[in-house]
């Protein structure tokens, strides 16, 4: 089994977080800056419970321009929020839908800002305002207007840092060694439900904290859609299996595929499955300081159209990976984002190789200033056939 | 183990939704209503998947006035939606962020509506909009304005169908089976994390799908927080106990915590156990429908006050269960929402009974035409010493 990571962060990684955040604040003339989901929220206080999923109250923090960051925030968190290093934590008793924080959130957005202060909001691509919109309205008439600091939040959170990598590091290698398990655990005759079940006890028996994404099918000779959860299909010799997973330790993540078949597999499957396989080798080729997201995509799918690929419908080949099972940048033909030392990302071609029938790989690595350093064990370079 | 539940939904189950919807709409004087978070999308559709983890794409659901909801999706979802009952899908190429979804969107709201025709979206509490603000912005300019269907979309969800009901049954009855075991599993000297792990396993081993929701704690004589995720304590004699699991069967969660003590308890711990036992009790004798949440919640509270209660910092004393791990309506002192027949709810009294030292008891049950059936297996009355 590999390695335990250390849990938790020192607080001079909480320091570094809002130093770093400070500075592009004061670089972009804002005083203050606002965050309401979860990731920006454990991001600068650490703060960190499942209590997310329930939609009911809504969770702010506010960064001022210098000192600690300020938690705004429902008093049945008080008591975790006070073992973080925060240490100005504002509560009220939601839920209290005639005013769910919405005073003390422009209380404390007036005390910590001047009158004629800029105050900044992530608005743009992969963010969203976690709070009614009615109550948004109300902070935003407050205040005339918010300032889109998606860009702070998003070069801050794509590079991450040691303490990072290495659970990053100890959740790759625990599900490697999850999916290098997987034949000895999956048989024909199983359901995909069996199948997805048995994958989940061995991810969580290997050390995960929790297996919050997993997805998969199986298909006789192929598969046509990767997102999709199991069925009481009964697996049987011939099929393709693919499973991909995010599995988490201390709340970051892995997220890689492997694909198997089951007793025998066309030249095609093979075909397509070498496809993926050589365009993960050209991405990886690529990634270095300095290069773009651009490169990478293109490296990749110069390989899957020399090997006839009819298309692709996720819409990019990989992404960051950190605090949430995709993040930013993405490799896309036109987004163009410099790639860093210390960012996280995947690897992630796939192609349609025949009419209904996809193939997907995904690799984890971190980018190291020669280049990449994998974080998942590399697939086999043939299709593995169990 | 309980007897398994049917996996999906009639298509009759979809139609009587969308068609009780359309009359509420029309009611309010509303032609089309738009939703973009996950349980509203797969209330309406089907659609089900973990992939909303990925922050990257919105996904939009059109309620026309007449007709199937249209789907206005990432094109990695057609697949998958197409296997719904939905006919209309509509996609794009996601990511994009130049214009993920935003023209597809406001094309099909303009298809569905006449030039001066009222557009809802649910804007109020237990509501977010889950897509990128500027993007919103820019949907709201094609319109002018959207009014608030927070209502319609609550009434709808808080009253659960047969075939809904028939899923929280089996979840509730798998979670109560592994809390049942809970006392053959757990030992001092173990760890809260491998508390937790152990537990985790068991509840997925007795047959639920995942377990989105875990948290607890353990504490000499008591517990100070609810909502906490394990640490590396190791549990000692004289510890409480609690954990508190969502766990979900088909995409539906069960929501009820337990409480034990290792080797001793002190009186006066056993006595607040009790006290929340009794509140549950008084808060069973009270629902049926046309009782009311605001009802419910004083006739816990006034058995915690009795029981000389320092308060409770939770907010609510239960909420409404199902696709999410609490939903509307809250049991607080002035939500008055009145109770109806086959509304699925969580009692949860809980007080601080000494200071730093809470209790809380959960049960969930279904509202029946003559009081609660519940879903979950009674605590027992007393403290369980393992």
């Amino acid at each position: 089994m590999a390695h335990k990571a250390r849990r938790g962060f020192s607080n001079q990684e909480f320091e570094n977080r809002t130093r770093r955040c400070q500075a592009m604040m004061a670089n972009q003339g804002l005083e203050t800056l606002w965050v309401c989901t979860e990731p920006e929220v454990r991001y600068f206080t650490g703060f960190h419970t499942p209590f997310w999923q329930s939609p009911t109250r809504p969770w702010f923090v506010v960064v001022p321009s210098s000192g600690k960051p300020i938690a705004v925030i429902p008093s049945i968190g008080a008591s975790s929020m006070s073992s973080t290093w925060v240490d100005d934590i504002r509560t009220w008793p939601a839920p209290q839908p005639e005013d769910d924080g919405v005073t003390l959130l422009i209380d404390c957005l007036k005390e910590v800002t001047t009158p004629d202060g800029r105050i900044g909001l992530p608005m743009g691509p992969e963010t969203h305002v976690r709070m009614p919109l009615r109550d948004y309205a109300k902070v935003r008439a407050a205040f005339g207007e918010f300032f889109d600091s998606t860009e702070i939040i998003r070069s801050l959170r794509m590079v991450k840092s040691d303490e990072e990598i290495t659970k990053h590091q100890y959740i790759c290698s625990v599900v490697s060694d999850a999916f290098d398990a997987l034949p000895g655990i999956l048989n024909t005759g199983m359901t995909e439900r069996q199948a997805f079940a048995s994958f989940r006890a061995e991810i969580l028996r290997q050390g995960a904290d929790d297996v919050p994404y997993l997805v998969g099918a199986t298909g006789p000779g192929g598969i046509d859609d990767i997102i999709r959860q199991p069925s009481d299909r009964i697996i049987a010799q011939g099929d393709l299996l693919i499973f991909d997973t995010g599995s988490t330790f201390d709340g970051y993540f892995s997220d890689f595929d492997r694909n198997f078949a089951f007793a025998s597999a066309d030249q095609s499957a093979q075909d397509a499955y070498k496809a993926v396989w050589d365009a993960t080798e050209a991405g990886l080729a690529i990634v270095k300081p300095g290069a773009t997201t651009t490169q990478i995509f293109n490296a990749m799918n110069d390989v899957l159209m020399k090997n006839g690929s009819l298309g692709n419908n996720v819409g990019r080949m990989g992404h960051g990976l950190g605090m949430q099972v995709t993040e930013w940048p993405s490799h896309t033909i036109d987004d163009e984002t410099p790639i860093e030392e210390n960012m996280v990302l995947t690897l992630e071609p796939g192609l349609e190789w025949a009419p209904g029938k996809v193939m997907v790989h995904e690799e984890n690595l971190v980018v190291r200033s020669t280049g990449p350093e994998l974080l998942s064990r590399r697939a086999a370079e043939k299709l593995p056939i169990i």
